[in-house]
């Protein structure tokens, strides 16, 4: 298999990347050579893999030059996050939008001339859900869930699902939609993302800093493991058509979650001298954005698939400081647990 | 009001305008000018009027241009159809969803210039719903009823629905997406929308012409006559917000009839000599595509605006009579009726 991940040197897509090197297959083929295309370089640890290459710079400058290298496979996660694209219009339509179309329509010109169709995985996300005057928003959302976004960032992701159910009816690319739920914990600094806090409020106080939530304990959220998204995006790439039933977006297991369960988790597995470094102090614009996402999800053709839910908020603690253990500044990442 | 009509010269917009510029007012207020862009030059009686004036030429190089015209409100229309969206993938890309785009973007530039948001009708359709293996299509869609298009052009519909929702919550402009049924009884020759024959096979036995019906007579849809459909576009451009009851697109009212019903209204209207001038001879392309379309639809957010469908389709068949009538050309049209 050659294949290409966007945004391949972020998080999930840098996660991915190991996970499938190590693997050592895709859809029962050997994978040969991973091309990932990112605005800034990838880790390092991936560029020492000899199958591993990098793309670095704007996606949608990029996209005719990686269609003509003839990738297998896709996973097209790169992406302006939610707070970015609320404070900045054009960057979401650009980032989110253009460079989506783009390199579906370079997947397109060569599939046109006469090469196979790339298999496409699409990271989507629960945001394309909220709720509206015509539609309230269920409490837990469903894969069949009229979707009505209440963020540009939603709006951009909902409107690449429809895009690329049709580029793949028409036979362009063979695309699937995942929907990503809220993936936590995200290692490093906090990001744009308006999701942001439900990593920070963990991986701060376990890193011995103050933590401030902007949102209410009682704020319930769909969120899955760095581990449990990535296995998501593989299974829905190696999954037949007919065992993903139906084209449109389908939602990725999620752990249902309140911030207060959280912290205990958090407080349960690291002490309560780690939890007492969280405060609560309500952002109005990020409590915003959020109150208008849905409070759970449930992913009955992601379960088909084989995937499940997190088993447990603390397995989702406990996974992030195992991760941490395995980095070179563990001492700094971890240095709140004494 | 100073108007803008995209696609102001076809069937729908040339009356839509008319019955506009009969009234003399729009949402309370006097109609003071009516631009109608287009393609084509707008019909001649159209033009007469001193209030009106013409844009033609291809939509997505005029928008800038039109934008800065400072127009109050908009009814965009213009579009490719269905037909020849399916035929031809790029067209349907560029006229129904890059023109849409660029018609957004120089309406939000100029708000964010400091001008007030257009108020912008869009012209959505029935053609976004379709049977998804996740999601069968329920006989009769309603508002809420979770899209799925089958066609490249529901699919644009549906993806400007979402852009137009999105630069609406942002206050970009004042946008309301309308989805119209099959017209029908339109006047002229065929288009290429694959629902062409439900006007043919009524109008082409009334000019006395031989017509071919590509799908069987139980095939049942959801049609509107052209009065209706203009009804429709004005209430919801003139709805408050409130009454409009949310930002997703909403159907306008269907009579939801068999293609056998309206033959045997054309044979209680125009007697059966009209009537016996259709034969039935399956297009499996068109067959196809009418196969993933809803066979109903109900509009209760419609209602809710005092829009009720056509009482009957004998009514319908009465108004194109009644239209045809008007015309300089009527002995040409109504030939059949002898």
């Amino acid at each position: 298999v050659k294949l290409l991940i966007t945004g391949g040197g972020g998080f999930v897509g840098a996660r991915l990347a190991r996970t499938l090197l190590a693997r050592g297959t895709l859809a029962g083929q050997p994978l040969r050579s991973v091309v990932l295309a990112d605005q800034a370089a990838p880790p390092a640890d991936l560029l020492a893999d000899a199958r591993v290459s990098a793309r670095v710079g704007p996606l949608l400058g990029q996209c005719t030059a990686l269609a003509d290298e003839g990738f297998d496979g896709v996973f097209h996660l790169a992406s302006a996050v939610s707070g970015e694209c609320e404070a900045d219009f054009e960057l979401g339509l650009r980032s989110n939008l253009d460079s989506t179309r783009a390199l579906l329509d370079a997947l397109r010109a060569r599939q046109q001339q006469g090469g196979p169709a790339a298999r496409l995985v699409f990271s989507s996300s629960v945001a394309v859900f909220g709720p509206d005057a015509s539609v309230p928003l269920p409490p837990v959302v469903a894969d069949d869930t009229l979707p009505a976004p209440q963020t540009s960032y939603g709006m951009q992701k909902l409107v690449c699902e429809h895009l690329l159910a049709d580029y793949s009816r028409k036979g362009f690319v063979d695309g699937r939609a995942a929907r990503l739920m809220t993936v936590t914990v995200r290692p490093g600094r906090p990001n744009g993302a308006a999701s942001s806090f439900f990593s920070g409020i963990i991986r701060e106080p376990l890193a011995g800093v103050e933590s401030v939530c902007p949102v209410g304990a009682d704020v319930r959220h769909p969120v899955s493991s760095p581990s449990s998204a990535v296995a998501g995006l593989i299974a829905v790439y190696e999954a037949s058509r007919e065992a993903l039933g139906g084209r449109l977006g389908l939602n990725l297991p999620a752990l249902n979650v309140s911030v207060g369960e959280m912290l205990a988790a958090l407080e349960q597995v690291a002490g309560p001298a780690v939890r007492a470094r969280v405060r609560f102090e309500r952002d109005e614009r990020i409590a915003g954005i959020v109150a208008n996402w849905p409070s759970g999800a449930t992913a009955a053709r992601a379960a088909r698939l084989g995937l499940v839910p997190d088993a447990s908020f603390e397995a989702i603690v406990r996974q992030y400081i195992e991760d941490c253990r395995a980095r070179p500044d563990a001492a700094q990442t971890l240095k709140g647990l004494g």
